[in-house]
C-alpha cells in the first residue's frame, strides 16, 4: 500500500497487516480514491459512484478525474490522473472499455495500487471485449496492481474507520458482520435491500465482475484474515479454481478459526454435460462438480436466495450447536408439530430432557402444558411462562439448541416474551432461532429479537431448518480425521506405460497396459498371461485356475462385440478350444485387426461389484467416481464423486455416501464385505489420477469387493489417454 | 335454515340455496346469532368473539346470552337462549365444556340449526372430555344441528351481505377468494397476521377444531359450491376419511368447475408406524398413506406453510398454463439463471420462440439483449422495453406462462414496469407470476401487483416454483383417462376360502388356500398340484415340467428354515428324492407339525421379480403397493402406493412412479415386460382388496412379470386374514 501522508488511522486494516492476504487492503482500506469518470451528469454510472463515495463517510481523500469538469458534486476536479498533486491509492474506472488499458497505465504510473473497474464491454461481449480484458490485466500484473472487475458494481466496506462505498449501489450496505461476494452485479443491488428489511449488516460486499484479477479465492482469504467479518455469503455462476479452491477453503471453514462459507450456485440445470464414452464422463455434470468441491471444501450450498439470506443471519450471530439434540418451545400445538418434522428432517433430533427439566418444567408449567418435547406452553403463556421453560431446556446437558416458537394469542406478551430470549441464550453457550409467527402483530417482537442477535424467521420450518446448517457446519468442523493409509506407488512403471503408450500414439489401453498401471499404484489386479499360443493358453489355465479369456488387439475396443471374451474356462482342455474359437471368431469378424493374443486372467471370487472411475473437468481437473456396478449406475445414478486428490476422509465418504451402501456392509444376510480395502482403492485411484493428467478417462468396471479382509479384484479396466488435456 | 322473519338479503347465500351441500349454510349465512356466554369480562373469549361479531359488520341480528349481565357491549343481553323473543339461527357457544350438553339441548329447543362450539375441554383432554364430545355431538345428531368445533377458534364470513366474524381472532380476516380451513387455531391467527401483510383476503375462515361434526370433507364440498371461493386452503393434522375423500375431492379439484386444494399436513415424522410383519405394512408409514390420499384427490401437497401461502395467491388470481413451456423475462442475467434452474427442477421447461417473437424482440432490444428464453431486457431498461417483450412472448403461441423479474438497477421504472404487466397478461389469458427483487425499494411496484392480481414473490425461486404448481394442477385436471379393463372375478370361491378358513381358526394362508383365493381373481397363478405321497409329487412333475416343492402345513410359516423348500426339480426321480428329503427334514426339525402335503408348483418363466402387497390403513382401509424385488424394496425403499379401489390411471401411476420403472422398460438391453398384465394384476389387487375386508394383509412376493406379451406368474403369496378387522 503506497503510504499517503494524509493516511488516516484504519483500525481493522492495521490490526490485520501482518498477515495482509492477498494484498487486497489496497483495494478495501485505501487513503485516497480517484474516481476516474466520475461526472455530474443525472443518471450516469459516473455519479452514481462518486455521491455513493461523497456519502458514505469516507474517511481518505476523494479525487474526481474528468477530461472536462472543473468539479464534481462541488469537489474540485481533475482531467487526468497524473494531475492529481497528491498521492493516489486506489483507482475506481468508470470509461469506455477501449480506454481502460491507457487509463490503468497513467494510474500505475501514478503508483496507484488498486483498481475497481466498473465499465462493462470486456469478455462478457465476446472475443475483441476479450483482447482489452488481457490488456487490462496485463498492465496490472506488470505493475503489481490488484484489480477487481471489469464489468462489475463495486466494493463497499462498511468498516467504521474506512467508510468505503466505491459502488453504484442504490442502496447503503449497513454495517455487520456478513461478507457478500457476488458474480451478478444485478443480485447485489436486490441482496441490498433484502438486507435492509430483515436488519442484516455487511462486513464487506463485492461485486467481482468477470474477475480478471480478484477472483472468490483471493476473496475469502482476504475476508477469512478479516476481524470484522464472521460469515462469508457467495453467489457464484462459475468457479475457476478446483483443488487450490479446496485445499485453502476448507482451512478457512474447518480450520482453527473457522469462517462459515455459504454458497448459492445458479446455472443448475443449464450446462448440458458434452458426451462423453465412459460411466464416470456421462455421470459427471457439472452439478455433481459443484456439490463435490463445495462439500470438500467445507463450503455449505444453499439452493435459494432465501436460504442463503436465512442462514447468514444465524451464522453472524449465534453459536454451534455442540450436538444435534433440539429442544422446541411452543405455545401452540400445530406449529410445534411442524417445526419438529422439518427438525427430523433437517438431520437433528428432538432432546430428551433429563429428570431436573422435567421437573423444573411441571413446576412452572400449568398442567395441561406439555413438558416433553417440544414443550408446549399453552396459548395463554405470559413471558413469565417462557422464560421459564426456555430457562429449564437450555440448562439441560441434553439440549444442544433451542427453536423458539410464538404465536400470537390473546394473553400472549409479545414484546416482554421477545426481551428474555437473548439474555439466557447467550449465558448458555448454545444457539436458540426464533420464530414469532405473523407478520405485523408481531413486528415489534421480533425487532427486539433482531437487534439483540437473535435470528428471527416467520416460520417455525425456516427456524428448524437453519438450525439444521448450523449443526451441520458444526459436524464439518469437528469430523474426525481417519488416519491416512500408507500406500506405496511404483510411479516409474506406471510412467513407463504411459509414455511408451503415447509414444506409440496409443491412446484406448485395455487390460494388458491398463492393469499393469494399476498394479503399479498397487491395485488388485486379478494374475493373468499373455498367451499367443493355445498351449500358452491351457498351461495359464493350469498354474492360475479358472479363468477369463479376452482378445487383445489395438484394434478392437469393444471385445464382447466381436466373439473376443470367453469366460469360466476350467481346465487346459478347454482353454485350447476356448483359444481356437476366440481366434477363429476375430479372424472372422474382424480381419484387419492386428492380434497380440489371449489375455488368461484368473476368474475372481464372489463378491460385489462396484464402479470405480476418473474423469477430468477442464476447469477443476480430476474427478473420481465411486458407485456399485450395473443398474445402480445405470438406473440409479447412485454414484458419490471427489475431487482428486482425496484423504481417507474423502475415500469413507465416497463409500458411504451411495444409498447401496448397506449393501456393503452386508443387508439381507449377505456377509460384510472389505470396505477398508475397498478405501485404499479409491486413495490408489486418487493417486493415480493426480499423478498422471495424461489419464484423461479411466473405468475400473467391475472392480469386485469380497468378504471382510479378501480385499478387491479389479476383473475390467479400460483407460484412455490424452496427452493435450494436462490438467 | 330457520325462516327469520328479520332476514336480510343474502345475495350469495341464497344463490346457493338449490345446491346447499351439507347444509352448512345455518353456520356461514344465519340471519340471527345467540352468543351464549358472551360476557364483559376483559380478556375473556367471550367479549372477544361478541366484540367481533359486532366489529365485523354482521348483516343480521345478535344475542348476547349471558346469566347476569343485561347488556354486553352496550347490547341488551339475555339470561338463557330460550329468552330470546325471535328465531335463533346459530348459536356460538363459549360455556364449559361440561355444560355444552344441556346448552346445546336448549337451543334446539329454540330451533337453532347450527352450532358453533369454541369452548375446549373436550376429547382434546381425555376420556372424560371424550363423553361430553360424543354427548354434545348426540343432542346435535338428534335435533338435525351442524356442529363447528369443540375447542376451535370459530368461523369467519367475509361475504359483504353476511359479514361474519364468529372467531376470536385477533386479526380482521379481509374479503377474498381464499378459502382457509385448519385444525390448528394458534395457526389461525398467525395465518391472518401474514395473510393481512400479503394482500391476501379470504372468503371462508373455519377452525375445525375437533371435527366432532362438520371437517374437511364437509367443508371442501361446501367451499366447492361458493360462488366466492376460488381456491381452498388446507391445514390438517390428521383426516378421518380415505375412499369417501378420495371419491369425492377428486371430482371437486378435477372435475368440470374445478376448486384447487393445497394442504398441509403435519405430523409427518411424528408416527412411528407400529411393527408390522408384511412388507407392505413395514413400508406403509403414514406419510406414504397420506401423500397417496392427496395424490389420488388431486390435492396439492405443499411441505411449509409459506409455500402453502405462495400457491394460494397464484391459484387465486391467475389461469393455469395449457402446457409447461415458460418464458422468463428479466433485467439481469443472475437472476434470470436461478429462475431457469428452477423452471426446469419445478417439471418446467423454457419455452422456443417462434421466429415472429424473435424477430419483435430484435427490433424492440438493444443488441445487446438476450432475445432469447430467459429473455434480457438489460440493466438499463425502461417500462417501455419490458412492455414489448412481455407482448411479445405472450403473443407467442409457444409461450404456456410467462416469469416476471425485475431487479432495481439506476434506470429501471419500478411503478411504471409494475403497471404495464396486469392488463398484458388478463388479455392473454397465460398466467404471470412476478419476482420485484427487494422488499424496501420495490414495494410501491410490489403494490400494484398485488392490487391487480398478478402474484407477486421477494425471490425469483418462489415465482418459478410457483408456475410449476400451476402446471402440476392444470396437468391434473387435463389429465388422460386410461380405457378400463374389462376383469371378472370369482368372488364365490374366494369368498369360499375365506370363510372355511376363518371357520377353522385359520389367519395364515400360504399357496395353497392363497393361491386359490388369487386364481379366483383372475391372477396368473402357476399351475400346481398338493402332493400327499412321493408318486404323486413324481407325478405331478412329470406333467407340469421344472417345479418347486414347498412343505404345507398350518405350523409352518417360514418353510425355508426348516428345510421345507427345494427348487429346480425337474424330473421323476428328482422328484421323488426331494418329497422324501422334505419330509424327512421337516418331522426333524418341526416334530410337531401336522403336514398336509408338499405343494409341487410349475418353476416360473425368466422375468423381472415384482411385489404386490395389501395392507390396511386403520382409518383409510386398503391400502396397496407395488415395488421391485429384493434390494429395490429393502435397500432403496424404491415403492408406489395408492388407496383401493384404483382405477386403470391408479395402476399406471403405480408402475410408472417407482424409479425402477426403466427395468420394467427393458432397460440395459433387455426386453420390454408385459406392463399391461402387470396393471391387470394392480386392478385385481384393488379388487381383491375392496371386495374381502378380511383381508388384513397380503404380498405377492414375487410376481414374475415375463417379457412383453408373455403375461406375469406368481410365485410365492402369503396372506394373513382378520376377521375383527373389518374396514
Amino acid at each position: 500500500m503506497t503510504a499517503s501522508p494524509l493516511s488516516p488511522d484504519f483500525n481493522s486494516c492495521k490490526q490485520r497487516e501482518s498477515a495482509f492476504p492477498e494484498g487486497l487492503d489496497v483495494i478495501f482500506c485505501p487513503s485516497s480514491v480517484a474516481v476516474i469518470g466520475a461526472s455530474n451528469r443525472p443518471e450516469s454510472v459516473g455519479l452514481a459512484v462518486f455521491k455513493n463515495l461523497l456519502q458514505g463517510d469516507f474517511s481518505g481523500i476523494l479525487y474526481p478525474v474528468n477530461l472536462k469538469a472543473k468539479s464534481v458534486c462541488g469537489v474540485r476536479a481533475y482531467p487526468s490522473i497524473s494531475d492529481i498533486p497528491d498521492p493516489v491509492d486506489l483507482a475506481v474506472i468508470i470509461v469506455p472499455a477501449a480506454s481502460t488499458p491507457a487509463v490503468a497505465r497513467e494510474a500505475a504510473k501514478k503508483g496507484v495500487k488498486g483498481l475497481i473497474v466498473i465499465s462493462a464491454g470486456f469478455r462478457e461481449t465476446g472475443p475483441a471485449g476479450a483482447k482489452i480484458e488481457q490488456e487490462l490485466l496485463s498492465v496490472c500484473r506488470e505493475n503489481n496492481i490488484r484489480l477487481v472487475g471489469p464489468n462489475c458494481l463495486g466494493v463497499i466496506n462498511t468498516d467504521g474507520p474506512v467508510g468505503l462505498n466505491a459502488s453504484f449501489a442504490r442502496q447503503k450496505a449497513h454495517p455487520g458482520n456478513i461478507a457478500f461476494i457476488s458474480q451478478s452485479g444485478a443480485l447485489c443491488t436486490a441482496v441490498l435491500d433484502f438486507a435492509a428489511k430483515r436488519n442484516m449488516g455487511f462486513s464487506k460486499f463485492i461485486s467481482v465482475g468477470n474477475k480478471a484479477d480478484v477472483d472468490e479465492l483471493a476473496l475469502i482469504r482476504y475476508l477469512h484474515a478479516d476481524p470484522l467479518t464472521k460469515v462469508i455469503m457467495l453467489y457464484v455462476e462459475e468457479l475457476r479454481h478446483g483443488f487450490e479452491f479446496i485445499k485453502s477453503v476448507r482451512e478457512i471453514t474447518g480450520g482453527d478459526n473457522p469462517t462459515p462459507i455459504l454458497a448459492i450456485k445458479s446455472g443448475r440445470t443449464a450446462e448440458g454435460a458434452a458426451a462423453v464414452s465412459s460411466h464416470t464422463g456421462s455421470l459427471a455434470g457439472t452439478e455433481a462438480v459443484y456439490n463435490a468441491l463445495f462439500q470438500q471444501s467445507g463450503v455449505f450450498r444453499v439452493q435459494t436466495i432465501e436460504e442463503l439470506f436465512d442462514c447468514a443471519l444465524a451464522f453472524g450471530c449465534q453459536p454451534l450447536p455442540k450436538s444435534d439434540r433440539i429442544a422446541i418451545i411452543t405455545n401452540a400445538g400445530g406449529p410445534g408439530i411442524i417445526a419438529t418434522d422439518v427438525t427430523i428432517h433437517s438431520g437433528l433430533q428432538l432432546a430428551r430432557f433429563s429428570d431436573e427439566t422435567t421437573e423444573a418444567l411441571k413446576s412452572h408449567l400449568p398442567s395441561t402444558a406439555n413438558i416433553h418435547n417440544p414443550v408446549d406452553v399453552i396459548g395463554d403463556a405470559g413471558s413469565e411462562r417462557y422464560r421459564a421453560a426456555l430457562k429449564a431446556v437450555l440448562n439441560d446437558e441434553n439440549v444442544d439448541g433451542v427453536i423458539f416458537i410464538l404465536t400470537p394469542q390473546s394473553m400472549t406478551e409479545i414484546e416482554k416474551t421477545a426481551s428474555i430470549i437473548p439474555d439466557l441464550a447467550r449465558k448458555s453457550g448454545k444457539p436458540v432461532v426464533a420464530s414469532f409467527m405473523g407478520l405485523m402483530d408481531v413486528s415489534r417482537g421480533v425487532a427486539i429479537l433482531e437487534e439483540n442477535g437473535i435470528p428471527h424467521y416467520p416460520f417455525p420450518e425456516t427456524a428448524a431448518r437453519v438450525m439444521g446448517a448450523l449443526y451441520q457446519h458444526s459436524n464439518w468442523i469437528h469430523r474426525h480425521h481417519a488416519v491416512e493409509f500408507e500406500l506405496t506407488f511404483d510411479r516409474a512403471r506406471a510412467r513407463k506405460v504411459i509414455d511408451e503408450s503415447l509414444a506409440s500414439g496409443i491412446k484406448y489401453l485395455g487390460e494388458v497396459e491398463g492393469n499393469e498401471i494399476l498394479a503399479a499404484y498397487g491395485f488388485p489386479v486379478l494374475p493373468a498371461r499373455l498367451a499367443t499360443t493355445a498351449e500358452e493358453a491351457a498351461e495359464a489355465v493350469k498354474s492360475l485356475g479358472a479363468c477369463a479369456f479376452k482378445i487383445v488387439s489395438p484394434q478392437i475396443i469393444h471385445k464382447s462385440d466381436v466373439g473376443g471374451v470367453k469366460v469360466g474356462i476350467k481346465n487346459p482342455e478347454e482353454a485350447v478350444a476356448a483359444y481356437e474359437s476366440i481366434m477363429a471368431l476375430v479372424r472372422k469378424n474382424v480381419p484387419e485387426a492386428r492380434i497380440q493374443g489371449i489375455y488368461v486372467q484368473q476368474m475372481a471370487a464372489e463378491g460385489i461389484e462396484v464402479i470405480l472411475g476418473i474423469n477430468r473437468h477442464k476447469v477443476f481437473g480430476p474427478l473420481l467416481m465411486f458407485g456399485l456396478g450395473g443398474i445402480f449406475v445405470e438406473i440409479f445414478k447412485d454414484v458419490s464423486f471427489r475431487l482428486a486428490p482425496i484423504r481417507h476422509n474423502g475415500a469413507k465418504f465416497m463409500v458411504r455416501s451411495i444409498k447401496a451402501y448397506p449393501m456393503l456392509k452386508g443387508a439381507r444376510g449377505a456377509p460384510l464385505r472389505d470396505i477398508e480395502e475397498l478405501e485404499k482403492c479409491l486413495m490408489r485411484l486418487s493417486a493415480l489420477a493426480t499423478e498422471n493428467p495424461e489419464i484423461a478417462e479411466l473405468d475400473i468396471n467391475p472392480l469386485i469387493v469380497h468378504e471382510e479382509g479378501s480385499g478387491c479384484s479389479i476383473e475390467d479396466c479400460r483407460i484412455l489417454l490424452d496427452p493435450d488435456r494436462i490438467c
